[in-house]
């Protein structure tokens, strides 16, 4: 019988509340319902154990990570499982590089570190992956920071041999996931696109951030896609969504003879298990490579990365 | 350079007008939005030509092709492109296999019949498909009796060095084809199906007769998606659509920790359009491999039907 | 402090329990929420005690009236509100008028008889208004039977100082409140009505009735709205349903130089409640009426009503 | 026979694109399609000529009236009805308040000058409102700045038999329209609002406008309805749409039982149109209202406005 995956975990937000409760939860009930892959490499959805936990505010740390992941401003809901204390304390994360020895000593003891924290803060994200290779340990980089794209953190990782995963969660099932797939069916079909938008609102604070500083980046990624016709509206933040999220998609095309094609779609998901149902496959990947000696970049984890290494930082 | 393909069509409905002003449409602009493939073997979406035309309304028969294609109750728009007189007169389709010599003769000079009538009357189908066996013509079925997936008729037509190329038209992109496509998404990306919706509306007489007497097959041909969540809510006959489909989709989905995903969709497409922008493929498939002396089933039409032989008649 | 009405009821279907439970949970919590007329006549929502019930199916008579409305084929859902034994038993309801006799007996203490069985059976829902004046006990009729409808069964209510409250319920919030409301607007706004349709899916018995025999008044009475160009989709049962309704609306119009305005709106509620939003009312309005001696029909009840004594039979 | 109204534009952007062509259109057609009123105090809706016109841009001043409604960045559709050269050329517009006296001769003739020009420049308003007074013209204020509603300039055109109208145009058929009619229907029909929202997407100038400057008191307004829990997205500008606005509203309540009602609608209109179609009203009431010597504020106007005088400035 193979042992449980341990996991140490940076940034206590929605994310990591939707990951500790969802396995959890389908270690209780045996569910499969939701699940990708029901294992990895041997590892079933509820072989992750989770060692250590570093957050930054008042409201986390200290606490118990099962009592911490309720914490405002936390409100993905609470999943239908008994959450008894976890026995893992929740430590001050590092904001300062000097910190780096303190937390690769709290390292000891796991096999990954899943880096979950908000996106935007590169040095914080290279000081924790500097953490991992003291403390021998796999690094799973979620946010957009580019860490896996750092050919030298990579080549140092490999040498290392530690597994080294990123940059970028692709959400299990989006709104981007949908868009592409709808767009894609249009071009094979024959239809040719005339115009299509995205519009997008949500309730996490990870929103409020994205709306108040929109990513400049993301209209020239569905440009890439070879849809210079699609339009991104601003982010609508609205608290009362809480950690759902709502999208309205439009897509207007021409078939035969140039009669008109219209699709409209709204789509209602909860961002935060789009990022749980990946996270939990990357994790199991990391600890499974690490286990087998294979050090840098597994490229398994391509599927389910925006930013894998070798595209542009 | 390659000569128009030289085509007879039987049924001068709302698919037929499609066909026809479509292909005037892009002959005289050299536009290419909504086509699939702009050439079949070297043969261009306009290189067409019709050369006989058989229906039975008394509105239809002794009037030339292009004027027939507007008589009532055909309603498909009238697209943006001048139709001078075709040449063509439509003539008495057949009512009675006595008359199969009849329609061979009318069939000299054509390469390809393309069998363009309501579903329902098998022995009328069969019918043509002698007349075209007779006259040395290749046959397109793209109603829903089984004449392609009839093994003897097969053998026949492959014999006498005659493409036969049937059954039951794929539409280029209707409901189907994008409830196929996001029932296939949310089982790529882990999700698990609760429940699924569809429902129809439209206003051609097509529709009035599969409202009138539904499809028994079509929810066992849902299921056999491998979705036996999917309900078909009854076809709806709203005369003012006209031409125009609409329909409605709902997806209900679980994802990571049995959390809700929410799918609707609205698509509103012309159907008649779908039906060309495939018929365009396939009788230039069927006049390429006549000429090249492929009898029988070419494997190529594959994509675009959905009972192709060795399928259940 | 006034006395709660006595209340006899025919039918334990989805209506009967979202009634009964609603009671329960407006009395156990204090809430408000939902209610139109928080009091009528000092009657408050949760001032009713149910004493009588009659139904046909062996699976509820000789339940208790707690158990019975969770007998299958009622699928409207257990609100979250505890409900003990009522010590009220499910009779066996009359099927045959020789049975006037024995229904009235039953009905001795009850203030109220609200009929709430299926439409369609005249005959029974006349025995019983000829019970409740046997009985001494007001009668309200939910059904399209023509009940308050019938001048001289009216008369003799009026005269024994009955009430008499009828006939088919309209929804407190329902397809044809929304579909109404937004004719109405474009019209006082201007607008050109130009083509409108409803689609109605449900998953309830009520509705699998209804879909497998289409209620023929139902496009004259859209007619009568004045929208003649309002189409109705055939009824939709869709079981997974359950009790709750999705109705599609699609209102086309046009506004200054005929430019094109267009709605689509999708309607979600549970139908149960929509009827029992309204019930609520009626039982008190003719439990009111009653104590007052105020015989025959209530004018006050006209707005709950679709067809009140003096509209057409 | 009544004379036909003369009017002045200040402003020759999108609505008045829409005013000048539909009454074009439906002098042209006797249609009334999409009117509100048909005759104003005698006046029809073909009865307006226009006999100046001023704007800013380089592309507009100098050019025929008829021309100039189509320079970028107007987008509003050309509709179908063939416009001659009106005779009016595009003067420039007062940027100075020295300017006044040479708009004022320009009045001469003038029965009405119409203030259609960008809201947010109150001096420039209130100069063309000194020019009308000097030129003895009633003044219709379509924008948000306080005009009407600056009651000392009231009483200076009350004093000189002139009428003045505004401020703030309320569109014929809008988002807020749709939007408060369903709130008020939940209202009236006992239901409790849970949550609502409504994203606005749009394409013209003035939508671009207000996506880069958002209107600080849209939710306020909003709010005043007494629906403090309606939520506004943010504006979403989306060139291709031209002057089409697409609308998302959700509304989530409850009804009896706490039980859940959900709407969903799209709405998709032309916003000059509803502009055009109110302006219609206003300059029809003030040409009448001058005629008959009524000055000030004609009180027939309130419905159109969202500020008249006597609300906030």
């Amino acid at each position: 019988m193979i042992e449980n995956a341990k996991v140490a975990v940076v940034g206590v937000g929605n994310n990591t509340s939707a990951l500790v409760q969802g396995i959890n939860f389908y270690r209780s009930t045996g569910s499969l319902v939701g699940i990708q892959q029901p294992q990895v490499n041997g590892l079933g959805v509820g072989d992750i154990d989770f060692v250590a936990a570093f957050a930054l505010s008042d409201g986390k740390v200290g606490k118990d990570l099962h009592e911490a992941i309720f914490a405002p401003p936390n409100n993905f809901p609470r999943l239908d499982t008994e959450l008894r204390p976890s026995g893992v304390t929740v430590q001050r994360g590092l904001t300062d590089v000097t910190e780096i020895r303190r937390v690769a000593d709290a390292l000891r003891g796991s096999e990954v570190l899943l880096y979950s924290a908000p996106s935007g803060r590169t040095d914080i994200a290279e000081a924790y992956a500097e953490a991992a290779l003291l403390a021998g340990v796999a690094f799973v980089n979620t946010t957009s920071d580019p860490i896996a794209r750092d050919l030298s953190l990579l080549e140092r990782f490999q040498e290392a041999g530690l597994p080294l995963i990123g940059d970028d969660l692709a959400s299990q099932f989006g709104t981007s996931v949908v868009h592409k797939a709808l767009l894609r069916l249009l071009q094979e079909r024959g239809l040719t696109l005339v115009s299509s938008y995205q519009v997008n609102l949500g309730g996490t604070e990870d929103f409020r951030n994205l709306a108040e500083n929109p990513d400049s980046k993301k209209q020239s990624k569905l440009n890439a896609l070879g849809a210079d016709r699609v339009q991104l509206a601003p982010l609508g933040y609205l608290p009362h969504l809480k950690s759902q999220k709502i999208a309205y998609l439009n897509i207007e095309a021409q078939g035969w003879g140039e009669t008109a094609v219209s699709l409209d779609i709204r789509l209602q998901v909860h961002d935060p298990s789009g990022a749980a149902g990946v996270n939990i496959d990357l994790i199991r990947l990391a600890a499974t490579a690490l286990r087998s000696g294979r050090g840098g970049y597994p490229t398994e984890a391509a599927a389910h990365l925006k930013s894998p290494p070798g595209t542009a930082v």
